[in-house]
């Protein structure tokens, strides 16, 4: 009945395979006269989805997270991952062959201090390494007396003979009705940027920005409209696009050309040289743009000045027109979602449903809507202990069934060419305890603070993760990721730079999205987490003494009312649920079926201490 | 009746002198071949109060304030300031001759880059600024094609003719009953840091950590018991204290002997040079340390490592001595707190008090504890506009009679052997407005969201921040300060490096003592703040999953409940400030004449809904 398009459940490989692997890859060093290689989990542009042709990480260690690296020396190997995926990296890997290592705390280059000797020769793929990722590699090596050296070419591509060929996904124009702003306005706003860092050209380094700036969208990397390409703006005359012909239609071409150069991707490193030799400083994203950028305008007799990609910013502040979309694209996914949560409430209590029968219920409903591209990222459906696993993605193997007593954790998202969404619910099948009442209700307490905070102009996203964990905190709990992260229009759901988290820095503008999901996690117990994107608005504030601002939610999808602790809540809060849940009904019942209807009447409504 | 011993309250001088000072300066300055001078409000250790002798700025412009800078140039003048002092700043210098211009946002480097003319010479003096300070002043000097010079002597000295001789307060030690650990075992830990950095030795340039780690206090600088010293802490040998011998008794320099040797400060230079001759890596203070002690290591082939003093985090967590130490003396304050607030209460509607009646009876009540050392900064008592002033400091000029309908302002502090205090009470005489009912109970939700907060082990202070400012943030206003700060153990009542500010960095430890004192300031209208002093302990959970910390709330002085909007309060926060104004009756009561008791009563009699 139900099908996933867009996601699949297979277990990624591992074992005796993957130690053959290793063994050709060792061989391959020896070859090069190298002691030891650094495989991260990146491509050039450090995106977070790649292409299957740079899954170098997951091809040699069987490792298939978000973010990892692995070292591998003559004498040992190790695989370093984060918290999130301690657990999954110590099934995935086989562990006869690589340690497991902490990623951020200590970081790899502690490893490396213990593990280099004098004398070893360190190598790196300098295009899958930012130059702060590379400084402080080279700053461990020369610790140790050991040297890190560039590759020209990467020795693993030489071993991985069934490697991919790269993708060619189409591209497409994103049209004025969704960006809200010609290219002609954004390469007038960039080149103000341009003249206040004083370059004489910015490279966008990060698809993101060119996608962005250019108004187009592709298909190279799942669940992000990316079309995988480079851009370089000069302080005069016409910018250049760097993408692969074979991607472009016509009208896709003659869209770019009407404000650009349109090259191949090889034409840039030529380029670069090119504008180098002058001795001109060239602006580079410090974020996503390759050491070997930097390398070779330094090499070519250029200054490479390394920064915040200054699109970035303007990328994060949304226009009317995009603000308008997210909300019409936040409008139609809540019909899937209420139908969705209908769905289960309706079937989940027999105990028949999995894991896997959730994401592709969703999945369905999302594309009923008739308007769904892709799902923002793979639906995290976590039953039981498996939602205390914070990226868990279900597969074949860990497909759990729903049990009554468990609290199912669904965290899943749409690209729609009007918005990108993303949303997590937690819902009880069958009775709660009263120990998951209460860290829901915590939970429930830190989501509304912050959808309620009112904050001056210029305060951080530091300034407010605090408001979402006091509630956890006061039990001596906590949710060991950041609060929110901003949002893409119709790109990525994890969009920078600014977010809800201790690390954030960057003033929240009016125009941001960002989302709101703090959580509570019981090892082999349950997960909970409560998510709606949030939109930077002005508040308005009778005798307000100063600009301040204030969110507007965009995500419209019942909270479990089950798993409250109406006892717990402040008039206030109770207050905001029930204003939630009436601009839910109101946005979703004129869309839905009757036995939907029913089942909205019932979760939305009013509640009362 | 009453008076001040520790506090006086004339004008600063100002006008026609000190015009007459800025053109003698000027002078001097091209007998120099300098086009321009910095003068900043500092002595050579960056410390809070300096001497009368170091009080350049004051001398030269007739600004009093805690912080500052001039800039004097051969065409034109400024005096830089903060925005506490921006108001002060105008009236106090002879704005004919000076400009007061923005210290902070933008800083004074933006307007050198605006004044400045290529081949300018800019004198400063390397004694009175870090070596930080320095390189801004240096790249801003850059920028205009100007020169940075830094001088041998300061040019200022020898136009100063009636300059004061440096002080030569006697130092007294600071015994076990009240440090609660011995210079021998402080040392041993000091050494371990010093292991730790890799350095041959270990530079105190701050005063505050010479008298931490040898247990001594001294004289020299009002408010604060702090010897003016040096002492430098090699990996092995004996550390050696530079400090005028005239300060020192037989018993103090017996005591000193005991575990340094004692020399003149005129003696580490020379000790420095020699100890960089051999190359020798010296850990230097970065927020203390004298850009002329990184001059002099340079040039003697040494290589200073500039970071955080050690001592800084090691002196801030407080022993179990110095912890019952600062409850006693909390404790003994209440006693004088409570006096005061009920003559206050008596005195002050007639409309016969002033600011300075009210600051010199607050000295007299602490003085008659028998345990006075000093007040720990100028008592700050503002009424009615003068509250809004943030950093105001009453003279006979500014002096204003306490009107019935007005607010009154009360921040003060005491210095006992035991502990130092730091309190902020805000009195209501007559009837407040509904005005300021409200943003009083908004101060003091904050107040006590930080009073009650509970927080991970390695939380900072800029985590904790926003709950103080929450329910200000919600009517659209805040205060432009930091919510707290750290305080010493009869030492300056503001020490670093913990601080609850965005700008907090340092996690908050075990034994921290911290002000808690948000507020709101209502220009030419009213100020309010409420500051109590808060210790970091562990916090008591049953269930708890990680370590967790919270406050003890150590001040103990009734908040003014006729300020309060009962409608406003949760039943928690209303439960918190009758358990406080409990523990307050408890502590005091026993110890106060009867009518204080009357008074004392009434003032913490329990409140409900």
């Amino acid at each position: 009945m139900f099908e996933a398009h867009f996601q699949t459940f297979e277990e990624p490989e591992g074992g005796v395979a993957l130690t053959a692997r290793l063994s050709a890859f060792r061989e391959e060093l020896a070859r090069r006269k190298l002691t030891g290689f650094v495989v991260p989990r990146a491509d050039q542009q450090q995106n977070e989805y790649v292409a299957p042709s740079e899954e170098r990480l997951a091809w040699l260690t069987g490792f298939t997270g978000s973010a990892g690296l692995a070292i591998v020396l003559s004498r040992e190997a190790a695989v370093f991952v984060d918290g999130r995926y301690t657990l999954q990296a110590a099934k995935q890997v086989d562990t006869r062959a690589w340690n497991v290592e902490s990623l951020v705390d200590p970081p790899p280059e502690s490893w490396l201090a213990k593990h280099l000797v004098a004398g070893d020769r360190l190598g790196f793929d300098p295009w899958l390494h930012t130059s702060a990722a590379t400084e402080r590699l080279a700053a461990a090596c020369a610790k140790a007396g050991a040297e890190l050296i560039a590759v020209d070419s990467n020795p693993l591509d030489s071993v991985w003979t069934e490697r991919p060929a790269p993708p060619l996904g189409a591209v497409a124009v994103h049209g004025p009705q969704f960006s809200g702003e010609a290219e002609r306005a954004k390469l007038g706003r960039i080149h103000q940027e341009i003249a206040r860092l004083g370059v004489e050209a910015l490279v966008l380094s990060d698809s993101h920005a060119v996608a962005w700036t250019f108004n187009i969208r592709g298909a190279d990397v799942s669940h992000t409209p990316l079309p995988l390409s480079y851009a370089l703006v000069p302080k005069d005359g016409r910018p250049i696009v760097f993408i692969d012909h074979r991607k472009l239609s016509n009208s896709a071409r003659d869209h770019l050309e009407q404000t650009a150069d349109v090259a191949e991707p090889d034409a840039l490193t030529p380029k670069l040289i090119e504008l180098a030799r002058s001795g001109a400083l060239i602006a580079l994203d410090s974020a996503t743009a390759a050491d070997a950028l930097s390398r070779l305008i330094l090499a070519a007799g250029g200054k490479p000045v390394r920064g915040n990609d200054p699109v970035s910013l303007l990328k994060a502040v949304k226009n009317p027109t995009e603000i308008e979309g997210a909300r019409t694209a936040h409008r139609r996914d809540a019909v899937a979602l209420a139908r969705f949560l209908a769905w289960i409430d309706r079937e989940a209590p027999s105990g028949a449903l999995t894991e896997i029968d959730t994401v592709e219920a969703l999945e369905t409903f999302r594309r009923d809507t008739g308007a769904l591209k892709d799902v923002s990222f793979p639906t995290i459906a976590g039953t039981g202990p498996n939602g205390a696993i914070v990226h868990y993605r279900v597969t074949r193997k860990t497909n759990r069934r729903i049990a009554p007593g468990d609290l199912l954790l669904i965290d899943s998202g749409a690209q729609y060419e009007d918005g990108t969404t993303d949303v997590t619910r937690t819902i009880a099948i069958g009775a709660p305890t009263p120990e998951m009442r209460d860290r829901f209700t915590r939970v429930l307490r830190g989501h509304i603070a912050i959808a309620c905070a009112r904050f001056p102009d210029g305060t951080t996203g530091a300034q407010l993760d605090t408001l979402a964990r006091q509630f956890l905190w006061q039990a001596g709990i906590d949710f060991e990721h950041g609060t929110g992260h901003g949002v893409g229009s119709y790109l990525s759901v994890h969009e920078g730079p600014a977010r809800i988290s201790k690390l954030g820095t960057t003033p929240l503008r009016r125009g941001m999205i960002l989302s709101n999901e703090p959580g509570y996690y019981k090892t082999n117990g349950f997960g909970i987490r409560i998510e709606n994107l949030e939109l930077v608005v002005a508040a308005d504030i009778t005798g307000s003494e100063k600009p301040v601002n204030a969110f507007e939610t965009l995500t419209l999808a019942p909270i479990d009312r089950g798993l409250i602790d109406l006892n717990m809540l402040s008039a206030d809060e109770l207050g905001w649920l029930n204003d939630y849940h009436a601009d839910v009904r109101h946005a979703v019942r004129p869309h839905v079926d009757e036995a939907t209807k029913v089942w909205l009447d019932d979760a939305t409504a009013p509640l009362s201490l």
